[in-house]
């Protein structure tokens, strides 16, 4: 395994485990499980997924729907549609069962004007998160675009569908749980009020609210995409432990501060990507531990990556771990968000050295 | 042009504008111009800066060394050299004259036993930027690395090299100076201190600094780099106006929310990367302009994105603007960290819609 620049590697194990556990809380509680595959962004590990039964995935670009074409039955692109990517859309409508979401009524009517074929509506819905979505105190929105769509053969109504990404800024159990039982009554009590000619269904998608709700009533289907890593965000939510994080970032020690006490990586913002989060009122950029042995270990108490500029990190170490290493070792990152990392690194390896793909466009 | 996507913009015109200020400064300085490379990662804009004279540059991973080779006759790697990529150096040293930087007593002679030929060696000064760098208080540590430089025929010095990354937290014109002046005299005190055979060249990099410093006394070359584009970051730290940001990330509108009076953009962190800036107490991660007419406009007062997720942003606007956009109209965002952009974006488009190269690797 090469090990010259920083290399994202993949710990199969974990995140086949992390894997069978959301799919066995999804049928547990008789959810239709659509795991989101912006985390990963892999064939390979979408065929991990496949391997639990997984069917319909959720994606969240129209680069994305296109990596998986023909892998999976039912693709759900989860981002308010981009009427300028029809011509994509028409042409993966060709061998592909592809569902789209829409928040507005003027992108509904160009839909039922130009989609080529059969196509799956969601409406998006804002739970909270203040992102994209319509109100769910504003019943009239939704049902006009319900109607729009009903009355057009080639649009089918698949659902509602929320993420309730405002989970990401609770720490704690509680707090989590919280928001996303605000997320699930809004859906369920926007449903009473709506008018549809067959069932609709109801959809959360948020990792940490799936991770640790038991109360999923009136919902049929979870997305859910962060958990097949999870990364250092969700461990500070306390969504999972840290040992449920599935990728690190192995990267050569370049220097090293005494005074500071510090250790400074190849490994940087065009790695790991700026992402941050504050753990005990400290700006950190990843938590460090050792690598060796085929395994990393648990985070090693009191040390951090403190700060990041494009090809550097500062890591705060310990006494006694300043002493342990040298310019020249390797250490190892748990990132604060796999997603953003693994889509700065472009590929993995397991700690067998077998390279996992991940998806590379042209932006 | 495409735009079906995000995609950056480059105004050739505000970029080659940047170039010719900062070649006019440095000679204006009798100082060697060592352009930093990390923020273009460019040919073509190499070549630009190759047309008002630039030999010698700067690039911050042995990938931009390799992409450069050939193209400048003086390579300087201005990050603590990694000593993985020995077998890099050494193939590059066959027809590229590099400088590396180190700044510990073990790297420098593992370059002396194991670089192939002639190599030059800057010592990197931290002169508060915290980040990789010697103290320069202790003149020991650096004589040091000067003897053990000197002793082997292999390897030249050639001076000391400081990066004042600390101007980015200023945000004014004095606070910067104050930064660069104390990173000068650092460096010149320091040099009286130590003892060398021939003369050590003195080298500062930051944009902040070099854009708006006047006093270079006892400095012989500057290596700033994002000055080719600046960005929002470099406008609040006041080290130039919004009217010398050179690049753009053109963004549909997938979405509205009228209340909240909000425009929804396809274009997020994987397109800006997740740098931010505080504006007025408000985290912002890029500012809106309006696009048309093979030009974009003055940042739109009361406008700026202010969250930003994978795929996604979310910029708040005034009344006015909310009526001006609708779904599918695209809008400008000058980034907070034009070089990050450009690395998650991996290429250009210049006004007229011709594709700018930048380089794109295997990590």
């Amino acid at each position: 395994m090469k090990r010259d620049k920083p290399i994202l590697l993949i710990d199969e194990n974990i995140c086949k485990a992390n894997i069978q556990f959301m799919s066995e809380k999804a049928a547990s509680h008789g959810l239709h499980f659509r795991p989101h595959f912006k985390t990963h962004q892999s064939r390979m590990v979408a065929e991990w997924l496949k391997s639990v039964g997984v069917d319909s995935i959720t994606v969240s670009s129209m680069d994305m729907a296109e990596y998986f074409n023909g892998q999976f039955g039912h693709i759900t692109l989860a981002i308010p549609f981009n009427r300028h990517q029809i011509d994509h859309l028409n042409k993966l409508l060709n061998d592909q069962y592809m569902a789209i979401m829409v928040d507005d009524i003027s992108t509904t009517r160009f839909l039922a004007a130009e989609a080529a074929g059969p196509l799956g509506v969601w409406i998006e819905i804002d739970t909270g998160s203040n992102r994209s979505g319509l109100d769910p105190r504003k019943p009239a929105d939704v049902q006009q675009i319900i109607d729009e769509v009903e009355n057009n053969h080639k649009l089918s109504l698949e659902g509602l569908y929320s993420h309730a990404g405002h989970t990401y800024a609770a720490r704690s159990e509680k707090a989590v749980l919280e928001i996303f039982e605000k997320a699930r009554k809004d859906l369920v009590e926007l449903k009473l009020q709506l008018k549809t000619s067959s069932d609709l269904n109801l959809n959360l998608g948020d990792t940490p609210g799936c991770s640790l709700s038991e109360n999923f009533e009136g919902i049929q289907s979870i997305s859910p995409g962060n958990f097949v890593f999870y990364d250092v965000t969700q461990s500070e939510i306390k969504a999972c432990g840290t040992d449920k994080i599935a990728v690190c970032l192995a990267s050569p020690i370049i220097s090293k501060n005494e005074d500071r006490r510090e250790l400074v990586i190849y490994g940087g913002g065009i790695h790991l990507s700026k992402d941050r989060v504050e753990i005990k009122g400290q700006t950190t950029f990843g938590l460090m531990v050792k690598l060796g042995g085929n395994k990393w270990s648990n985070p090693v108490e009191g040390c951090y990556l403190r700060s990041i500029s494009q090809e550097h990190g500062v890591i705060s170490v310990t006494d006694e771990v300043f002493e342990q290493f040298d310019v020249g070792d390797t250490v190892g990152i748990l990132p604060v968000h796999s997603c953003m990392t693994a889509d700065c690194m472009g590929r993995y390896f397991t700690l067998s050295g077998i390279e996992v793909d991940h998806m590379r466009v042209e932006r």
